[in-house]
């Protein structure tokens, strides 16, 4: 830890590179007192700049993806070509964040906070835009609902419990497979249901 | 805890009725400690009977459901309906189990040899049966993975990130919504994939 700075910026920063680690290896079982072990700071500064673990938490998903920019392609996409984009970018990105990404839906699974912070990134960030886009219809909820169930399913099962072949298959195999469900919550009919919930 | 007998058959049921009640209030972050505690035994009891904590986990869960049980009525179906009614199996089983069944799924994330338990008892004793008894072709693997991450996405929308309208839909609505998904995994076309994987 000699020579490390410890201007604000700079313990910031470090929390941050510490957390991610913690994170990746550990998921939010890392505790505040390891990070900040890890860091070289108190850790009451982790407090301090971030409120909390699930602030931190946060800060380090956010630091290495941006929803907007996961979904941005898939909002210029053709309605036909609109869940091929959207699965391609969901596989890609989660591809080349697997450790960390996979750390915070273990933790949102047991972590009502956090589970809300996912529902908010997730829900409100990149699927509500995407069927807001797409929908030829205003049942927005419902296919938003829908839409989540198979990719959070599909993340579950590829990345979490690691069932084969959806873990070990190639990114095209896995939209060649998943597109036509994703295609239809977007853009298909859906069933007439009383009270339209 | 007075008045409660120590014979080796009631020691087991008083351990599995505290763990029942442990894990539902608080998922795998109960301990074996207050489990026992709550039992009024020595931990070294929980050890004796069932292993570990995940054998005791998959005990209390078992003592509840058998996924046999569960699907008997689903093996039974007409082809064109085998998804309505796995649906309505799987809906039906867990909005009346839903907490021990919630935490199971919690632990499974962040706990690999309960994953493993989750996968045996879900994927090769539940869905695996069905997608051999209506796949039209030979694709078993395939089929059951991709059943997966549509039931597992359900249950992770409904049950635990209780995302709406999913998490307050009623059990018809959900099966109406999410049945043509299953289906299409179940018996419909596949599309051609490199390596069949």
């Amino acid at each position: 830890m000699s020579g490390r700075r410890r201007g604000p910026s700079t313990t910031r920063q470090q929390i941050l590179e510490a957390a991610r680690e913690v994170f990746a290896d550990r998921g939010v079982d890392g505790t505040t007192r390891e990070i900040a072990q890890r860091a070289g700071v108190d850790p009451a500064m982790i407090a301090h700049y971030f409120g909390s673990k699930g602030g931190l938490f946060q800060a380090v998903t956010a630091l290495q993806i941006d929803p907007a920019d996961v979904i941005a392609p898939v909002l210029d996409a053709d309605a036909s070509d609109a869940a091929r984009q959207l699965l391609t970018a969901l596989v890609r990105t989660w591809d080349a964040h697997a450790s960390v990404l996979s750390a915070v839906v273990r933790s949102a699974t047991r972590n009502t906070v956090l589970a809300g912070q996912v529902r908010t990134f997730v829900l409100e960030r990149a699927v509500r835009p995407v069927v807001t886009r797409f929908s030829p219809d205003d049942r927005i909820d419902t296919r938003a609902a829908l839409l989540a169930s198979q990719i959070t399913g599909l993340v579950l099962t590829r990345y979490i419990l690691r069932w084969e072949p959806l873990a070990s298959a190639d990114p095209d195999w896995v939209v060649d497979h998943i597109a036509p469900t994703v295609q239809g919550y977007l853009t298909g009919p859906l069933p007439d249901s009383p009270a339209g919930r």
